[in-house]
């Protein structure tokens, strides 16, 4: 019975992706061990092979051949460029993006920026399926902003998987000056309903930021059609732009002169050679900039945001619900059976792109996947995220993961593995 | 007679490079135009062919095919690492020291929590040669520190060159709580008596932060001997760590638990796969980190680092000394009769790496040298920077620099520029 549940997914699967549009997108992408199924596009997502060749290039020539005349010739005006490149895939007009710092610096920078131009209001309202860091960095901006500063964090839904929009709404008030969401949760992958909890927020004049790190590249985003005030997003996952390469950040148009970013630094000055002894910040988005930037790790982002825009995100997101709609499926078929259960929204307008399997095991399954060449990632206690990239993920390449996984839990392989995390999953 | 001169400068050349230690670390180097006389290793180190080899093989294997999986192999301890690398070079014993952001987000850090450290103390002192940045980082960190938080900025000494430390010794008083300075400065290359400051800072009971942008890699640093208590500093100058690479911050040990970083991420947490939905700040060093620090260019920094340690700070610091002191004398010779004049300290006990000729015309002068294959820097309103790099910059190249800088007086060519700023210089 699962061997024919098996053949019917495996040959659902071929013709899925023979009718694939973007099929061909996976050539785009250094693959040289077709045996491994990398299910982690969402933590890392893969190197596109025209990027390898913008980095050589801008390491051999940039840096080695043409040395500090390259900042004149696009290194100066990459993290505008690059941010008006991605600013489409989120649905931003340009000049309302750039590429700076991390996440969490950029994180910081609006939050506390906006908590000062929202005073009087001192909360912020965000919740636990924010991303961990994104709660420490609110954490440590309302210490900064004194005793009256409180953070508001709601606890999802009884499930664990969705969030409690209710909730939610009910704890946006008129005390509040700040929410801070997870478009796209880390965990369960629950998408939030982010124009009207955008509404929400306006409502009773609080300001709104979305962190896009899951979303941006693999989600439908319209910021600018949201209406929302603020956003950051991380550029290594689903943009394939490299390990901790420099992560985006959001301030809409009307916004950009009302606030004033906490950090200031020579690229947000209004004239950073001419070394001024007083900071003056530059008009517009550059503003938010701080210090000299990554350029390798910056450059690094342009060919895979070139590649997502030339799929176009209608197409991409079309088929990341394709994907997580097949590998769900598959998985209540073969592998709820085995002990494993689904942490993810079904619907798939409340999901994002990676399916979580919950499992009691699940950080020695994790183990078992990696050694049979399959790469997912855990997450505390007993989640097991598939990430699907739309741009590389085959639907064989999930009806094979989920063969895989019946199999270690068929053998009992996973048992042979010991339970003490390592340092880094 | 300036033929004569030049002759004999040409053959003390000649004998100074063949009689120099460090000679053969220039073949370390991606030199592809011998031709080009590069005098900004102080703005943009050059490439090292070890660093070549070491990206490709970060992008075409840890990035390409190792994947998420080089988290575990070797990235999430790079800040660490590469950090207990630079210490050496600095005068730090290990674990003092950290891979993080850009100098400016790391001062940012610092200054932040030293302040809130010193309460009540609430003045900063530093002065006009500090690099701008630094100025308008202490600038933000005073404005969210609230009114009470002061910046005493104190001007150089009447000749614009050296620091006027006697005034400095008096600024440092009772009502302060942090003292920033540029270890050597941008702009004349003027390098403070750090041990003598740090030693007041401490008589009043203040802390001292150095940047040592300009120092590290060219000049000799003895962080713990000095007893100095934080510093922050570029790689991407001497350390050859390429363009905007990551920057290092140091805290001494017995004051790391006692600061409080202000932007509190996932990289500081005392366990950061745990996911915790609270900030513990974990013990040490990397309490200082924030969010996923940019890979590529954080690994750029390894071989640069490396080199330098291989060739051990006595002996660049000495051939440091012996280039400006070659490159001043022969100013003084040459173009000094020609209108230009030398803007950095005699002494080489408080000179840096580099030589700041001063000239009416400065600008359209660099311009010139830059088309006649001499890259300085310029710096408003009539310095040139001309940088010596001791791995690589040639007593030879110092002669032809001023050759064709005579060349380009004589023949007035620089007349033929504009005097429209470029946006990048």
């Amino acid at each position: 019975m699962p061997d024919d549940i098996m053949d019917t997914a495996r040959r659902t699967a071929q013709e899925l992706d023979r009718r694939d549009p973007l099929a061909g997108y996976r050539d785009a992408f250094v693959i040289d061990d077709p045996e491994l199924i990398y299910l982690d596009g969402n933590s890392l997502g893969r190197l596109p092979e025209r990027t390898r060749s913008h980095l050589h290039d801008a390491i051999d020539r940039g840096w080695g051949r043409n040395l500090i005349r390259s900042w004149g010739e696009g290194w100066f005006d990459a993290p505008v460029r690059v941010g008006d490149a991605i600013a489409p895939l989120i649905g931003a007009a340009p000049g309302q993006v750039v590429v700076a710092d991390s996440t969490s610096v950029n994180l910081f920078k609006l939050a506390l920026a906006a908590l000062e131009h929202q005073a009087p209001r001192t909360k912020i309202v965000s919740d636990e399926m924010n991303f961990p860091s994104d709660l420490y960095v609110l954490q440590g901006a309302a210490r900064l902003r004194g005793v009256d500063t409180t953070l508001d964090l709601l606890q999802p839904a009884s499930d664990g998987i969705h969030a409690d929009e209710a909730r939610l709404r009910g704890a946006i008030d008129e005390d509040t000056a700040l929410v801070v969401l997870s478009h796209v949760t880390f965990k369960s992958g629950y998408m939030f309903d982010a124009a009207e909890v955008t509404d929400r927020a306006h409502e009773v004049g609080a300001l709104i930021l979305w962190d896009l790190s899951h979303s941006a590249g693999s989600a439908l985003v319209e910021l600018d059609a949201w209406g929302a005030d603020l956003a950051v997003g991380c550029s290594y996952k689903y943009l394939n732009g490299g390990p901790g390469a420099p992560a985006f950040l959001y301030v809409r148009t009307d916004l950009q002169d009302e606030l004033v970013s906490p950090i200031w630094g020579w690229f947000g000055q209004s004239s950073p050679f001419g070394f001024d002894l007083g900071y003056t910040p530059t008009e517009g988005i550059r503003r938010f900039l701080v210090g000299t930037p990554p350029v390798l790790s910056l450059l690094a982002i342009e060919e895979g945001v070139a590649q997502v825009h030339h799929a176009g995100m209608p197409a991409v997101r079309a088929k990341s619900k394709a994907l997580t709609a097949y590998l769900m499926d598959l998985v209540d078929e073969v592998l709820t059976p085995l002990g494993f259960s689904v942490g993810t929204p079904r619907d798939p307008a409340r999901r994002g792109s990676h399916v979580t399997l919950q499992h009691p095991d699940a950080y020695r399954m994790s183990r078992a996947m990696i050694d049979a060449g399959i790469v997912p990632d855990f997450r505390e206690p007993d989640n097991i995220r598939l990430g699907v990239a739309p741009l590389y993920t085959t639907f064989l390449e999930l009806c094979e993961a989920v063969e895989r996984i019946r199999h270690i839990v068929e053998q009992r392989q996973h048992e042979g593995y010991g339970v003490d995390r390592a340092a880094i999953t």
